[in-house]
């Protein structure tokens, strides 16, 4: 069995024209839910199931799947299911969510063009709001179809100007009916992009991913007095700006110490706004949010108590006042074994080396591993960017992935 | 002679009705330039002239004159000149700006009640866009009654939808034809709100400024590598926001060391931008603003070399790349010894105390200054807020301040 590199080119460049922007370099696009892009892209996925002769199913939240029913399969089998996501960042890549999307197509498509004879159905998923740019903090999609959300909820969330999910969804035509339970899959395995450099600097086409790091969010304001920049002395001032400029380089002091003991630690102020935001106006109130994550949870509760530490010192040291709320975190999540061994079985028949190693994002496959086996695979990324115009994924690298993933979900339909 | 608190009082609080905006505290106006709200701050402050018997001139943009020539003034003597602006900040207070305009009417009046006999004229001004918050950086009226800018270059200054500053005075009927030129007035005084808290804190009604600090601004801008917050390492990072964060706090460490030398010196980072500003994306770009001021100009040198100096240790410790722009910047002002002495011959006389203070804050005196002899006389201001609807000054500290003023333009007009 061979996966056609230039079939998955061909769709995951067609996929790239949807939201398409100028860019200087790369290839960007922008892709948020329920835009006139993401309309186009869901119906060319859908023209593409179609084309390899799958029946589609489209949930309330807009998540659609792909079904291979082989004749050699027994129909009410679980199914074997992969795929990933079609929406992007505000000028985002085009390999981030698309690559498994269609990689999953693909591997159907080898299958069947191989002769494989699953006695089992396979699916190929788009998950809805998989980045959480208009609706929502992301994986939205997969929480509704893992039962983490109820769907009511989901399509409740509201964008910045007040325009409901389910209203956004309807506009497009993908407010579905047909019910998508990941509970009911045998087993998931989403490839995607690796976004950092392991893959690239060990030289190794298939990364195979041993637990996802668990992820805590904190929202952080701090206080102080909006003044005239001119006639407020140096000695007078609450300046939040200053005091929220130490917090940042506390959090980034204390995550590095934390590497020392766990290389893997991570955390990121990457949001801050600045009121009144003005050049003549001392800053009144910052605020922020801290991205703290790991696959070693214990790393997340040192971070935030240092984080909570620096907060009650610069409160102590100047006259502003802050507050931290930490609205949600995430356990770290381990892979399955089963699928963690199909894909290097896979990869040993193909002989493409595989490479274990951690995910320091989320992706969909966090959520369906809750209820199911699960796996997830990455590709090389060069230089390890994502979430921008740049990032790429060589196309030879695209299909020797995939390829690795084409043969894992066969060895898990043949079981 | 004594000005009346209650007529003062009558006129500011007329004023503050035009773009009157709801609050919870205090009170508050939005009077941009052009603005419905500013024709009609304007109309109302024609009608005052035209009560109180004074001839109105209306400039190409906008500054209006009212002048009184008393009969035992010559006509052709050079004018003494007082006033303010009548524009304010989005969401500002009833007395930056119309404190001084109403104070200097009422000054005027306060004369003709009394019998004071000027020899020369005195003339009330409010001047065009001080605030620059729809046009240009601010100060635009007095630019061009200095000279120092070009009525035709101010006129087609836009604002953000593209319409000329020459337009929105023509909707309003107040693009004029008359010539105000400031270097033909003999002296000026403003009265304004100190904004700051050093005559709250003496106890003092009148602040008579000796100098105008000088201010520079400096752009800046620092470029990282906008990345997955959870997939790139803490050594893979080149982090803009982590970066820019020590340079908020070099400024604001090297402005603090400079305060030993010049207690006046002030130096803000008071606007900043993250780019893309998304609590899962490492920050690619910051850029922000530095204000710089003192009375002495080596703080502002001083302080602009430290910046850069922190932007090349930047650079070096970490993988980012910095540009400083130093688009402007405008020496320190002295005020005129002899209408400082005025000012507080006037306060002994009325039995108020006065004190020496600088002025953080430019202000349209910065620019008749360039002309011709000027002061600037401040009020308290309630806590130093201001640009604020909690912005306040007592009635009886706006009539001494008044008093003051008119006192000291009584003995320029005699003299």
């Amino acid at each position: 069995m061979r996966v056609n590199q230039q079939r998955l080119r061909s769709d995951i460049e067609s996929n790239a024209e949807f939201g398409a922007i100028p860019t200087g370099e790369g290839r960007g696009r922008t892709v948020l839910t329920g835009s006139e892009a993401d309309r186009r892209a869901r119906e060319f996925f859908c023209e593409r199931l179609r084309d390899a002769g799958l029946s589609i199913y489209i949930d309330e939240v807009g998540n659609i799947a792909g079904r291979w029913v082989p004749e050699s399969a027994d129909p009410d089998a679980a199914p074997v299911a992969t795929g990933s996501h079609l929406d992007s960042v505000p000028e985002g890549g085009i390999f981030d969510g698309p690559l498994g999307v269609y990689a999953g197509l693909e591997s159907i498509r080898a299958m069947q063009d191989a002769g494989v004879e699953p006695v089992r159905p396979v699916e190929v998923v788009n998950f809805t709001e998989e980045e959480g740019q208009r609706f929502g903090g992301g994986l939205i999609g997969s929480a509704v179809a893992v039962g983490e959300m109820d769907s009511d909820e989901a399509l409740s969330i509201e964008d910045t100007d007040g325009i409901p999910l389910g209203d956004a969804l309807a506009d497009i035509g993908y407010r579905g009916e047909d019910r998508i339970d990941a509970a009911e899959w045998d087993s998931w395995i989403e490839l995607h992009i690796e976004q950092s450099e392991r893959l690239e600097d060990a030289n190794v086409p298939a990364g195979v991913v041993t637990s996802i790091v668990g992820l805590s969010r904190c929202s952080v304001e701090i206080t102080g007095e909006a003044d005239h920049a001119g006639s407020t002395l140096m000695g007078d001032r609450s300046d939040a700006l200053a005091a929220a400029s130490e917090f940042v380089l506390d959090v980034e002091q204390a995550t590095n110490e934390r590497t020392e003991r766990s290389e893997t630690a991570v955390g990121t102020v990457g949001k801050l706004n600045v009121s009144p935001n003005a050049p003549n106006v001392i800053s009144g109130k910052v605020t922020l949010t801290v991205d703290i994550r790991d696959v070693d949870y214990d790393s997340i509760e040192y971070i935030i108590e240092e984080a909570q530490a620096s907060l009650d010192r610069i409160e102590d040291e100047r006259p502003v006042e802050t507050t931290l709320e930490h609205p949600w975190d995430r356990q770290p999540v381990e892979m399955s074994d089963r699928c963690r061994d199909a894909l290097h079985d896979a990869g040993a028949d193909a002989n493409l080396e595989t490479l274990d190693l951690h995910s320091g994002a989320g992706h969909d496959t966090m959520h369906v591993a809750e209820v199911t086996d699960a796996a997830l695979l990455f590709a090389p990324s060069r230089d390890g960017i994502s979430h921008n115009p740049r990032e790429w994924t060589d196309w030879e690298d695209c299909a020797e992935a995939t390829q690795v993933l084409a043969g894992a979900l066969a060895k898990l339909a043949t079981e």
